[in-house]
């Protein structure tokens, strides 16, 4: 998103929650009620949620005479915002059959037209109106991503009909790995007319050791080969804290992999599919990642090799367009960070422990959401993310 | 019911199967959709899953050329039958969105016609379709304790808008304390044309010890001043296990009271009630109940003691019309136990350990459900139950 | 014990002492500090915890000027008895190196000496002194069944070289089953000279129906049988919490036995040794013992099916000499039960609930500690008592 | 250690050998046996542990006739080496009474003997010897760590006798911040004569950011303060798993702090003493260290800051001989890490995941075994080893 003038930003902001909304249309009530875990959320909540961070951080501080649709919302549907006040418990968000998807949809309605108008009335908004419509898209890759989540569950693998996806993630390019040279390269997002979250800023100059990037995603037939070879029963090629985690949930496979009848299958967003085994691997978390990355004898890259290579070559396929890459960098400040300020101020910083960075995007991330300093980042066990391995190496 | 000639029974049958979708008649789907936790069930399941009761133990034997309505629900909505197969993950209910709630009802109305059929056509199938009416009602009363269970999660309170109810829970009766004389009694219900579940059986002669049992059930207001006394503070008043049981789950009241700006509130089905000191005391635990005996100079009755009064005297109030009474006999088989022979045999028998005895009957028990030789039974932990107290005392 | 003047008490005194003592002659300090799970206490524990029974029951409140040997024992060595005053907590009994077992030797010379004067100076203390010995014969077999727990932990799998051992454990005699008429018995314990503990009491008359009794305990070779015949891999066998409890846990054979090499051995006080298939199965739990007996075709007997038998024939072997029999009676008070007065009352009344009764005696209880109308409990998952299994049947 | 001579590495060799016994010297052999979490190991088996090692990977492989003291203490023994084989399960190490101190003690000796002899005879083994030696100093801060961890849990509290400690650990200097500015430097150790884990090579350059930091540690004084106004109940301090961390484990104060009749005392290796207002805080995980510091408007340094820093100034003070110090660095490989050769290669390499790195040194920690380009590393949580805050700042 570029111009910044209010009606173009109240266009956008109508697009991308005309999208959160198209997202539902092929499910059912039930189905925008399921969560099946904490970490996941019902569809329900995710509508309601975003609609809440509108509301919340824009009309009430900013809309003269503003009513608030209803007052309980305030704790049900904030996520993790202290400042605030309290939260609705989020293992239980799956126990709220009230309001009903059609309260909730209501509410979108009343705060779409309250900022409407807000957004012709004033301005200096712009700021935060597009770290709403940002949250807002984040929001709709997890409401992919919990779906998903929550189907696997049901024995009758519901399938979401998911619109045609585009080829990107599947390549049957020999794996290269590409060099790079030692350098002081800039990361990170400037303070400019470009969005960007607090957590890419500032940008900042770091030198870089060579190295060598894999020009794409490792495959599921490659990573096969790391099963058929007794990868998860060999304590070598894993992070102790992996190993102890695949023991523990005896795992030995990624999250929506089926073996049935000496055939293996992947569940997806169209239900049960033959295994591609030219597509990228996903849905693997990072002990998986490391793990895979031992066993073909490199490493995953850290956070700013990836973005040093995005910078540059056109050799690299699969770089945003097919799945999240685990890097080796724990997700942490950058020197000079400075969370946005306000109680939106929790929306990243908080989360800067025990995190690692993912770079790229994926699938379900919506377009020109992502970009090359983007830091997605999930715990080490996590999987239910869209993610995937490239390989680096270091340079002799 | 007497009555078994087939025409009688498909009348009753049909009456009963409506009694359960009448339950959802305010619900939403989103509301049928609701499991807050695995001992509870979404309203949809409990449909589904007495339906499957029917298709699989009389249609699936007995109805020549009766096809099954979905292969995929014999797993789905098999509660515990380890003699007809695998079974879904109980504590997972609540993340089948599919089959959704109208095919559920479709389901029903399938299995309903075919049910007529097989009832005017074949004989000598009596004794396991009552066996299946009786599961039905069992489950009618589960259906009313869940939703009220999951509706306490959400902080709206939302009301259920229970059908007016009868007055027996209320009363004003002073405590007394009904005498009862050493006897050979005979407890437990005969194989006869009355229903009755095979824990009930079979009849046999017990010598009872002379004993006396209140008039009536404990009321809030007399609960209320345990707690105000300090009674869950308190570890004199509790049974081992159950004074850890509070202490970890930081127990200090009942399951649904709620103190809000110095008052006293109950979570009912018509919502946030004040709580009514003339009512019986219900969802309390079997250690609650045990400590609420000791404070008062009591003991729990053994649940021949109760069944032995409530043949006899009309002293005795609230016997069956307000709550159930937790008993202090385990729940155990009686000499001579056989369980219904076949698959069914796992109704009962298999879960007689560890859980504890209630006697009477509850304001969600449907009409002519119970009987004075009826057995609920309940892990000691468990309130979400309409349990209450009924104190004895031995005699000098 | 019968004779109950001071000084015959006094002998009695000294000589179970001198047994708790004896218990650690081959043992080391290390040994001693042993606790391997929550249920289990280290050996010096034992000793100065049952030395704090006579000094708080006793000494404090009755011998004049006595001097408590250390007051921080007051909580270290409280077991479980809130009205004494707070306990250290019962999981990290094994933390405490100190005091060490040489001073908790000397806590135990202090406190002889002392109950030593008080016998021979006071009367009328007979009751709780024969309870403070009869307390410390519990732990003496307590002693060796934690002793054997925490050796098994071991890869060195020490021996504690325990005295030769009667035969009574190993029979050859043919599998029969004893009738018994209907009748009115009189089960429990008198309140006159004989000892008992407040659990057995008051006698009281029970209206027995006709049943049969094995003439001795399930051997090895028949339990052998049973996991041979796939036993805990069906779930018809076992109770529901049972099924569970062994999926939990991943149970296929009793607490100490090990399959190496092809051949069955076990665990015992002497070591590692092949499985004798003509002794008493032991180490079983509650739903083990359960799930034998269904698949024998039989069931467990109730506590007063045990104790009628044992009043009379002498055709039931292994009743008290060799293991301990699990009942199908739960553990609750009798009709007109009282527990002792005073703090001592906790002794037994409050664990009266989640456990079940077992009958007999097994190798490790000490000489005439057990009766006919002993009741000792536990709960229905606990194997590390040496427990056993005596098949019952209904009469036709 | 410098010198590299056989003769001098053997004298070196039996030092630290001697030292590690001198460490029980004032123990009873139950205190050797404690082991109150799973973290923390008995003395005993750190005594042994350390053995171990130097019979693996040294005796074994190069001694030639060597015969092993024990087959089993191969297993017993082994810590987290698979590539050696199965180990004895952590959280029961003490449940091992056998073999006893005084066998542990014998095999030290036994080994001793051999390592002499495969000294006087051998050459080339002076990097696996020397990383034994180190590998056993650092058991030697485990086992002051752990033996006050396991003495926390006694309410004796009892004191170790710790020899008179130096004063680095309390300051009465005002606090100042010293500037850095941006720079590219040197960090890491060197592949040359002096010894360095492989976590912490190779040596590699840096582009440093200007930044500033503490010319001391923060006080118990200091972090008193956060305490008073009410930190540990303000969620905005923290980290989102750090909030969470303290409110399910209830913490609102360092570890060892006890907060007696209105004053504050600390738990230290001499006993129970009063809190010392000027002494550096220890004992606070990765979450408390983070809160203080924003509390404090500050920030942790990172690893590189913090050995920048060490590299150069005399004016920052308790660098390493006071406690170390939390950074927000994450424990990550160097670029080109490559780990030891050998089943030794899993000492380091595999734990790089979920630890954050601490710089410096402890009062615990023996002479000559920190510099100043030692990563030490634990879980954000553990506060068992003396971990202390220094602040930093971004320069403006």
């Amino acid at each position: 998103m570029i111009a910044k003038d209010n009606q173009t930003l109240l266009l956008y902001f109508k697009k991308v929650r005309r999208d959160s909304e198209q997202l539902i249309s092929n499910l059912s009530v039930e189905d925008c009620q399921l969560q099946a875990m904490p970490d996941v959320s019902p569809m329900k909540w995710h509508l309601a949620h975003t609609t809440w961070f509108f509301e919340t951080f824009l009309l009430v501080p900013h809309l003269t005479n503003y009513c608030i649709f209803n007052a309980e919302f305030k704790v049900l549907f904030n996520s993790y915002y202290n400042g605030v006040g309290e939260q609705f418990s989020r293992a239980y968000r799956g126990t709220l059959s009230r309001p009903s998807l059609e309260s909730v949809l209501e509410y979108r309605r009343y705060v779409d037209q309250a900022m409407a108008e807000l957004l012709t009335s004033d301005n200096g908004l712009e700021e935060i109106v597009e770290l709403g419509i940002n949250h807002e898209q984040q929001h709709q890759e997890l409401m992919l991503m919990d779906i998903k989540y929550n189907f696997s569950f049901n024995p009758l693998l519901p399938a979401y009909h998911q619109p045609a996806v585009a080829t990107a993630n599947k390549v049957s390019t020999p794996l290269e790995f590409v060099q790079f040279k030692e350098s002081i390269i800039t990361v990170g997002a400037a303070l400019d007319e470009h969005f960007s979250y607090d957590n890419e800023r500032p940008n900042h100059s770091v030198l870089m050791h060579p190295f060598s990037l894999a020009n794409r995603l490792v495959t599921n037939g490659e990573y096969l080969e790391f099963i058929n070879q007794q990868g998860y029963q060999q304590p070598i090629h894993w992070l102790s804290d992996g190993w102890n985690y695949i023991q523990k949930e005896q795992l030995t496979q990624p999250l929506y992999w089926h073996f049935i009848n000496e055939e293996w299958f992947e569940f997806t967003l169209n239900g049960l599919q033959p295994l591609d085994l030219n597509a990228a691997v996903t849905h693997v978390n990072y002990y998986e990642a490391c793990a895979y990355a031992n066993f073909a004898n490199a490493r995953l890259p850290t956070e700013f090799e990836w973005e040093y290579a995005a910078q540059q070559p056109d050799t690299l396929l699969q770089l945003s367009d097919s799945a999240w890459q685990w890097t080796n960098s724990a997700y942490l400040p950058y020197p000079g960070f400075k969370p946005i300020s306000g109680v939106a101020g929790e929306y990243n910083g908080k989360f800067m422990s025990n995190q690692m960075v993912l770079r790229g995007g994926c699938q379900f991330t919506p377009n020109n959401h992502s970009r090359s300093t983007y830091r997605n980042f999930y715990y080490p066990h996590q999987a239910w993310m869209q993610s995937s391995i490239r390989l680096a190496r270091d340079s002799e």
